[in-house]
């Protein structure tokens, strides 16, 4: 399969008459596909009933015959106004008990009956009239999932639904009153139907509440996309996508691509530096107009596994947004780089989000591949540098890694839960793993946490999860890998109770964790020989050896056969370090990649970038700023 | 004109038996203005129709026969608790959608049209008894439009008014979906009354929308004042004043100001410091007991604008406030700088607010001229002082500007919808523009947006209006004037849309913003030359010379013929510089003040003010910490 | 009466199989006391009305068999849910109006009549069913009052319960009106069941209001305490005590306290470091393993006068807990250390909260004296030592301190409805003087605000005290010690209007606030001979000497006889100073302690603790961190 590219194109936004202009436009550019229709049901269906779908015939059509494959998306990010009317109690409710209003997009409820069955409808009728069309080259269900804090919403009919959740999975109210200790505080209900949301209790909500609220929240999720693949397999055989957010975690990407055949996302690397990567002010000044170097990897990575290796990136930031704090131009050349990562990460395609800037609207300030005078963007001109390197590249296509790190959604939702110190997240955590181990110039696998076969890696680190099931322990213990655990892990039982054993109760690994701690950060704890534990921190016991020590004597990680237990937050330096003593036992090749400059392999090829501001040193040669460098192994 | 001295004063607030030796008091301390009546509604009516008037009667006559003007106000600031009791639904409601209760002031919704009426009833009664009173020398509506962030309300009548407004405004739903945009994520609208207020949604809303709920309710307070007036009128022939508050810019001063004879505004220069300045820290400590050398100085060319050069300071601050984090002490001297300041801009009155300190209730602890113990305070001698210094000082007097800048409520309206870049605002946009030329030591006239005739100024500066009418575009192109425009000028139609052409498509200047971006504040753009571009940043084309550039060799402004486009935010210095070239090529004089040293022309003297804390040297000699010096010219 | 340890047990949490050998190993470590039953209320009447008291009855049976003395909690802070569900309006109302739901703790409004009831009615049957208990030693009042700041509720039950307040208080409307100066903003209300709560208005209330609410909030909690003390002291003739929560000043501890025998607090040093301490980073950094050296002491004092000598530490942090932002171990030593410095300031008994650590609900991660497995945890281990230390001790006892300090809980409320400066509250102003007294080496006596005779000081410290009656006036001034007043002393009346003649009005001391003023924190304002007023200052007038200048030459303080008024707020150096004058004088002994060292005299023993991290010199020798030494006098 050949690398693609592609754009995302609204003809209801754009005057019949240029359709066909901007069709032949896109052609030229070498974009091969076009995704449209998700935000237009009130062109589809202006008042209840009355179905306007001719334009639409009319736009894929003119799409397909200009040679692109449509990506046809269902609406239902954007129900129009007359079903708020028709059902003011579709809106989700934040978690100050004020309901989300109608204005903008994603108003709606995942639990809410009414607007499911409004959602089954226009599937089904975009399925029944397009299934079979020629054009439609692959669907996508919705708009960004969780997209504006969205999964989680207190309303009734969320209430409702977490009650008939709950009954499912404890089967008696006596034993969740017993799973979750809601003897504590007298927290003990009389029925399913009785258990409020975990919203403004008067301090914080029991965790296992919290969380059980979490996972049910999640699995809305699950089943309202299921409910909409569902319908269109019925109807057309081609495959189905949803395009997933950046650092969206209150819902399970893995469930919900396991009912897709291909894994999509929307990258946005200059706007979520700002808005979400986590770096410090300096990092963000460094990398303004590139990106972080690792962040977009990272969901490569993840979604490549999430699509079971197939994915793409449905959306391309193609310059300035308009949704960050700040919205910087990208440095010339990075909306190239940007697409290299990708396709080196094993992207089939990558689409710039949008074809031209809407000059109305919430995104006005978001650029396109044209300006809104129609002449050719920066994203564009890059964009055709893309398609004419991609002539002669090899086909789709990535290397095996030696290197897997779990990465879990559920472990996500228990820190979420009780993160225990001020600001620590496991997405982070996770995060800084992984840059750990592409600083040294590792590819990556990311593996979800249902993984049971980790055969032919030479290091599985699976840091922080904080619940682990007997067979996930049992499989790491005898899996021929390096296995690196820890912080929290297995620290929690399925209901978020500590068990007895205390953690992390593993098989082949003498290691307990007798207390835990949290520290502000701004006390850092010095390891022996560089690095150091920050903000949390684990004594451990037990006859294993000792991995790592603190400055002060403390152990900071042991080590029996395969398995290494950290027993805290690693700074940069630390995990670097624990990774590269792996690494250099296992006789991994590794690099010390400092500023901006990336590798990735795929195939024979490995691939260089810099995300640096200033030309920089490669053990394949010099790399400008905002360069590409292909190197054959 | 004599220039002229008055306090605000609260008969109700004191026994009648104190009356006639405050009134004598007031005139012998050079007082001619007396402001009452603007909070007493409960007392003119403590139960529904129960009017009490006699009271009032007296304490006009006593002040009145003491010698002393009277300026009246309407009291519908603080409707008394009968009326919400009679009206619950005449609350305003804040944007998460909490009623905002009885217990201060303010409290009411300038959409409900129950208040309306009362306010009508009470101003009606008011007119009647007192239009023809010989004490009654001017009339106040209302107080201080807006403090307390009361121009924006979510409840219910203000969407139904906003229904209204938006079907007068454009004719036919179709009409507004089209101009909004509203295809863009189906926010397409069946009907007028149909349209929700912008709040709660679940991201932002559409620009357009939020744009035009910020004209109504801008509208929402002119059309109240009006109601005010037109009753006034009936029956006085009296001036009629409002008090504007500083740094209110949520509805149109000038055309509120339109339907009044003169503009005042309440003068709070430490209070203001703290609270709204928008200063650096630094800047705080260093006029921590001055104000700020120009914020005062603005409002006051705001107002003279607004007022159509009939203007006053209706309230200035006489020593600690009590409303602001931090309220420091004034230096000794300020508060008769304060007062020559204005004077220095064309004030016909100051007023010192307030009289004496009450000791009870939320203003406890802002100071007045006599202390609660009725000791002199420190304002009652500095008043003193400028009494002296008036009696053998000009009439009112203003001098002809040589620059004027254009302040345009409705640019502040869009930025406030779109700022782009996190925090900034066309007022902060303005003001330093405002900073820059008046430490060059020039005199400044603001003019309105509406403005079309720029005769007599040589310079005229219009940053960042960001929808301009092709009429204002001619007018300056045309204006003999070097004219200085951008960043964001005419980047938006007039319903909030990017208009093709690109912006700012002026005649006669060929510049296109072919791109923009916004920064970390902490990311400065160096200048060639000195002084940076902050925060926002346009990319210019165009044939048009280049005016400034940046140290990266980009484009930082662009000029032809007397059309002057700066693309992007301005710190101080480069204001400075842009504003000095083209002094030097007009042959303006230009002085380089530092510090807190600046002047302003009043007719044929030049008024020296030093807001710093040590004595500084001017071009007109040494001038006192909090000093002010009078320089013939 | 020997000093005594105890412990805090929960035996609905636990197996019934295991409570005999918990017993058992509570009497060996030493244990006297064990709370229990404060949160058991879902296990003592599962559903409404049925009552199932059995399994306590035999909890109370193993436990007192084993020859522990049983404190017996009311259940009252942690209402079923069935009672939420009969009683929906029972929920405390937020500031904001959203009722705080069920789901953790505290989750009532104490002005609900039905919920009174309902505590009325589990308290008759506790008290009826073990009133003559042999095993029960003393009783608990619910739990932690105020915690999760519970006291102030904006609900309908509070509104009306505060309309019949004022009523009692006011006698009429137009008092009210009167006292409180509504006539300012049109503020009068036309009868008590009209007036609103203060939360929600435009801007702030009158102050007067506010006041008031925050008076009537504590007399709720003062009145729904008693009425579990009166029915209690029907059946029982155990001491009865309540746990009150470190640094709440929402309601008056010393007036709950009158009902009750003993008054105890919940000590959790470096919880309490991290949440509300009020200290710098720096500060939090250096005691983060032991907490602040004078936070416990203060609370230690104060409760010693709540319980008007007899006090106990009812829980006793045990390791890290699970509650603040970040949550450290203790540095070994500390558990001890901190037990020994309640004794030095005379408690009966220091329980450790809680026995075995939960490994379920919200407080999973709060360390108890056993880990989850039984292990023993280091409070185990370290009370052991105390025991063993306890063995030759001396009983129970104080030494006679020269020092009073006075804290007032009325003076709190009125502080936190005008702190006037941002940030500054009463608490922060009183607990920096203690440091200070502290830090001189000195033991001190906290006084209430009711005190008259203040016989056996040689000085009385008074600051802030904003409301001061004429007979404490008197009393202060009368009194043989060396009194210290000011900042805010007497500034207001007794309904938080200012009061003529100005402050503080003193007789004896010829001093007058003639003005006041708030500052930025970052410019303090610099005393001759070090030290400097911060935040807030006064202009002081008069015949009385001067005591304290500022650099500039102003009035810092002043002094006539034996008082001495400080006119604005002393950061540690300037108390420091002021104290050592006024020791000098009278000639009592002080030290200089610097670093986390402290000592408090116990009858004839002198007892030195050592909060800093490293071993430190005092007078009586080294002191190892953490440590604890016993200086014979
Ligand atoms: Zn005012
Ligand atoms: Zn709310
Ligand atoms: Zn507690």
């Amino acid at each position: 399969m050949k690398r693609t590219l592609g754009t995302c194109y609204y003809p209801e936004h754009w005057p019949e008459e240029i359709w066909e202009a901007d069709a032949r436009r896109m052609a030229d550019a070498g974009l091969t596909w076009v995704r449209i229709g998700e935000f237009a049901w009130s062109r589809l269906e202006p008042t209840q009933g009355n179905l306007q779908f001719d334009w639409l015939d009319r736009a894929i059509e003119v799409l397909g015959k200009a040679g692109l494959k449509v990506v046809l998306g269902t609406p239902t990010a954007t129900p129009p106004h007359w079903m708020v009317e028709k059902h003011p109690d579709m809106l989700a409710v934040d978690v100050n008990g004020h309901p989300r209003k109608f204005g903008s997009r994603r108003h709606y409820c995942f639990s809410h009956e009414g607007f499911q069955l409004e959602s089954d409808r226009i599937v089904q009728l975009l399925a029944e009239r397009y299934g079979d069309s020629p054009y439609i080259a692959a669907w996508q269900t919705d708009n960004e999932y969780g997209c504006h804090d969205t999964v989680l919403s207190y309303s009734n009919a969320a209430k409702k639904a977490f009650g008939l959740w709950l009954a499912r999975r404890y089967g008696s109210i006596e034993a969740l009153n017993r799973a979750w200790g809601n003897v504590f505080w007298s927290m003990e209900y009389a029925s399913f139907d009785s258990i409020d949301l975990p919203n403004l209790t008067v301090t914080e909500p029991n965790p296992s509440h919290s969380l059980a609220f979490r996972r049910f929240s999640s699995d809305q999720v699950v089943a309202f996309n299921k409910r909409q693949v569902d319908i269109i397999r019925r109807y057309s055989g081609a495959p189905i996508s949803h395009n997933f957010m950046g650092r969206i975690t209150e819902f399970d990407h893995f469930k919900v691509s396991d009912d897709l055949d291909i894994a999509t996302w929307d990258s946005y690397p200059l706007g979520f530096l700002e808005d979400r990567v986590g770096a410090t002010s300096e990092h963000q000044r460094l990398y303004a107009r590139q990106g972080d170097p690792d962040f977009q990897a990272f969901h490569h990575d993840l979604y490549r596994a999430a699509g079971n290796g197939r994915w793409w990136v449905m959306e391309q930031q193609p310059g300035p947004v308009n949704w960050a704090p700040y919205n910087p131009a990208p440095l010339s050349g990075m909306m190239r780089l940007w697409a290299w990562e990708a396709y080196a990460h094993g992207a089939e395609a990558v689409c710039y989000f949008r074809w031209r800037q809407a000059p109305f609207a919430q995104e006005q300030m978001h650029a396109g591949m044209l300006r809104p005078d129609n002449a050719d963007a920066p994203a564009l001109i890059e964009a055709r540098q893309v398609r004419d390197e991609l002539h002669d590249a090899p086909d789709v296509e990535t290397s095996p890694a030696p290197v897997a790190l779990i990465f879990d959604y559920d472990a996500d939702f228990a820190w979420a839960t009780q993160p225990h110190g001020a600001g620590l997240s496991y997405f982070q955590l996770v995060f800084e793993a992984y840059k750990a181990l592409r600083s040294l110039g590792l590819s990556v696998d990311i593996l979800r946490g249902e993984t049971r076969d980790f055969s032919g890696y030479q290091i599985v680190a699976a840091p922080g999860l904080i619940y682990m099931s007997q067979d996930l322990k049992k499989a790491l213990a005898e899996s021929n890998a390096e296995v690196v655990l820890g912080p929290r892990t297995a620290a929690r039982n399925a209901d978020m109770v500590i068990p007895v054993p205390l953690p992390p109760d593993m098989p082949g690994l003498e290691v307990t964790v007798a207390r835990v701690e949290s520290m502000r950060p701004d006390m850092p704890m010095p390891l022996k020989g560089g690095g150091n534990l920050v903000s949390y921190r684990e004594e451990l016991e037990g006859a294993a050896g000792t991995f790592l020590e603190l400055e002060d004597g403390q152990i900071a990680a042991m080590r029996q056969d395969n398995l290494t237990y950290v027993g805290g937050w690693c700074d940069g330096l630390a995990w670097k370090r624990v990774f590269k003593m792996l690494c250099d036992e296992a006789g991994i090749e590794t690099f010390d990649l400092s500023g901006g400059v990336r590798c990735r392999d795929a195939g024979n090829i490995r691939i260089w970038t810099n995300y640096g501001a200033s030309p920089s040193d490669t053990p394949a040669g010099r790399i400008d700023a905002a360069g590409v460098l292909f190197e054959r192994l």
